[in-house]
């Protein structure tokens, strides 16, 4: 047996490739939606991707397995319950199927979603005792999957399912079996996930805290409690994978605009969106335009603050950066990027195209500000756990995923400072607010973290009612 | 924590990069002697390696540990017990040292070899209790590392050692522990070893039949019964794993060696090693050159048959193969690769060179080879227990390996065939034949699977005594 786990940092999704190599067939578990990696694993191991098995519904991300299972001929495996709305390989609890010596047992263990199952895998060739278990959105590493990403109103039933699926038929494993969930650290789709991708059943029955709580209700409350925000593309995502994504056909190659299709899109429906460097849209960036810093968690950002049905022009540091950010994109279902921009802000300059200046402050900055300015107001835009846990005395809590309905809390005339722990979502934060027009926006360089090491005060707790 | 296995084929050597990427340093245990990988792993990943650790001194390798802490500046750590004539961190039972979060802790688990240690590695992050168990040579998946390597003499003492290794220190860990031994499938370092790369301490407990054996003398009987042979090299890599491989600085590229140059070598100390397929080779090639077929055993192969002090040119299929085949030879201490004849046999041919013309033959002529040539030999060149498993009837057994040293034992006016489970040893041992004068020599294409597929008698049991 052969095993390999893909991480997508930004988005905390673990994928898997798991494979009989002695018969050359293998199955992906949970595949991303570009998924030309897995093709290429399968390719280099001299392996044919007989099974794409999918555990439930994915909230997070548009799903790789109707493209990945027509493109390599293989079945695509999904819970009965998910109801989907093309072809696939319907499976209910208790039932198995082979991969080569490889036989995976369906185990229904809703919570996360009502139609969730995990799959428990043997490897025959050894013994018919199951080594691996695809937990995706149930048994995380030092966590529980969230139960209440389907609405507020099932949250409390679904963690009652949650909590019988965890003791009643994940729990009794072997201590000896490995855990491979699809939710990682970085993912939204629970709380304080470790980064580590896998585990063993022993190893979290002992060290989940979550596990350690019999009591049904103790439980639901432990499970709720302090769960991060979620981005508004979530509620897309359920839909988008019930009635069966859109090929992708490949990754779009870069597309060069020009300055003048550029203000065209615009002016019209279009958004550009600025991966550059926070420090850079500071220095000068495009009215209008949306700061969205390019790396890993460039994906969750743009479907937090844009709406996914206009479309987008990327203005990129380097259109080396072109790859990665669309299909960040593509992954949380942004179909509609036109391009970037040829030649960048340059460019755009040299055309006589207007150029805005934001600003960044240092944390000493902002320290002076604080005494000299009294109307000074800090948002403070990180996630409310991250605030409870300290942030400086008098910000206010306001996440910056909230901003774009928020925008009517806040005051016009008062010069407005945004906060987070590095320079990242306090940029998307103060692009949002120069966006909806508000003249007087800076971003703190270094955060939370560089405030703390220069030694002011730190508050904590709870933030004021609005 | 993050872990990657990187499993080489051939050798069956499995190596390791582990990490705590929330410090951004990481471990590599075991490393094999091409070193640029983990390099770029690292690099790739944003880690800096601040320790090469190492289970024992390799008898199937050399190790890459030396170079790359000195490319890394990472500490080499090796057991005290190595006695490494290079600089090192020496290190004893039950010491620990850190990786960023992951407490490394020093196990004495003599038997494989008599200064072999295991690791067991906690994710403080996490937990004070171990995840992971780097067992090296001494448990391995669905089998347990052979303790002769060293010799005769000590095999039955040193197994003696294993069996307190595994039960008085590795079986006490819990059955959630991760095991990731060095030793994989295909490897020599013992029999049966699954190809799977990594195994927990629960399931081995349950499925290992070597671990059921509780009394001392009869697990020493089963361990060290039907050991496959293992190819002569073995017998240089500790000496000079333990003085310290010189390094690389990096894999050769491909040199182009005019016909003149290649001529030159051939008649002198050199040796041209026919890296295309068997098939090529029986068509046509270059008298006194030796068959050994690019592919992920090319590397065992020379270092059973070839003797590591002749300098070497291969003559490749396509220069493709270079660097795939050089990387073998390095790995096993063949540093003399002077190069590869540029235009291949065609040059050769057309400056005028002698070609030479061998056989193969399908499993039906063999058949009626036998019915018709009373004196035809048939030599069977795969391990004992695969010959013991199944063959020709009336087949000699003479493993491949040991060719070079029993040739004395063949008679030289009789036709001979050789015969494996593919057409790769056969075509190894056709070419020792061929070099060493034996005027009819045949091999068989798809050997023993091919033979019993068609239908053909197939004999069990030990070989008659030469």
């Amino acid at each position: 047996m052969q095993l390999r786990q893909f991480v997508l940092e930004g988005l905390g999704h673990i994928s898997a490739l798991v494979a009989d190599d002695a018969a050359g067939v293998a199955a992906v578990v949970d595949p991303r939606r570009d998924v030309d990696l897995y093709l290429d694993e399968a390719k280099a191991r001299g392996l044919r991707v007989s099974h794409v098995v999918e555990t439930h519904l994915h909230n997070d991300y548009v799903s790789g397995a109707r493209e990945l299972a027509a493109l390599s001929g293989a079945a695509h495996v999904h819970s009965a319950g998910a109801e989907l709305r093309h072809a696939h390989q319907a499976v209910r609890d208790e039932e198995s199927f082979d991969v080569g010596s490889l036989r995976f047992r369906v185990l229904e263990t809703p919570g996360h979603t009502p139609e969730h199952v995990s799959y428990s895998v043997a490897d025959r060739s050894r013994a018919d005792e199951p080594q691996l278990l695809f937990t995706g959105g149930s048994l995380l590493v030092g966590a529980v999957g969230r139960t209440d990403l389907l609405g507020g109103d099932y949250a409390q039933p679904y963690a009652r399912l949650m909590h019988a699926s965890l003791h009643d038929r994940l729990l009794r494993h072997e201590d000896s079996v490995t855990v491979l969930p699809t939710h990682g650290g970085g993912s939204l789709c629970s709380k304080d996930i470790a980064t580590t991708p896998w585990s063993t059943v022993g190893f979290e029955r002992r060290h989940d805290s979550l596990l350690a709580i019999e009591e049904v209700e103790a439980f639901v409350r432990a499970l709720l409690a302090e769960q991060p925000a979620f981005p508004r593309y979530f509620a897309r995502m359920r839909p988008i994978n019930q009635a069966g994504p859109a090929p992708l056909g490949g990754v779009p190659r870069p597309q060069p605009l020009s300055v003048q299709q550029v203000r065209t899109l615009h002016t019209g429906e279009g958004l550009v969106i600025d991966a550059r460097r926070p420090e850079d849209h500071a220095a000068g960036h495009i009215p209008g335009s949306l700061s969205i810093p390019a790396g890993s968690s460039f994906g969750t950002w743009l479907g937090w603050v844009v709406p996914h049905d206009r479309p987008l022009v990327l203005l990129l540091g380097s259109v080396d950066d072109w790859d990665r950010q669309v299909r960040q994109a593509l992954r949380i279902g942004h179909e509609n990027v036109s391009g970037y921009l040829d030649g960048g802000l340059e460019a755009w300059r040299a055309s006589g195209g207007p150029v805005e200046v934001g600003a960044t402050i240092s944390v000493s900055d902002l320290a002076k500000r604080l005494e000299r300015e009294p109307h000074l107001v800090v948002i403070d835009v990180r996630q409310a756990s991250e605030y409870e846990a300290g942030h400086v005395p008098g910000a206010l809590h306001l996440h910056a995923g909230d901003l774009p309905d928020r925008l009517a809390e806040l005051p016009r005339d008062r010069p407005i400072v945004t906060m987070c722990a590095s320079g990242y979502r306090s940029s998307v934060a103060a692009g949002l607010l120069r966006q909806a027009g508000f003249g007087d926006v800076s971003a703190v360089r270094g955060g939370l973290p560089d405030w703390r090491a220069a030694g002011y005060p730190v508050a904590t707790g709870e933030p004021a009612p609005a």
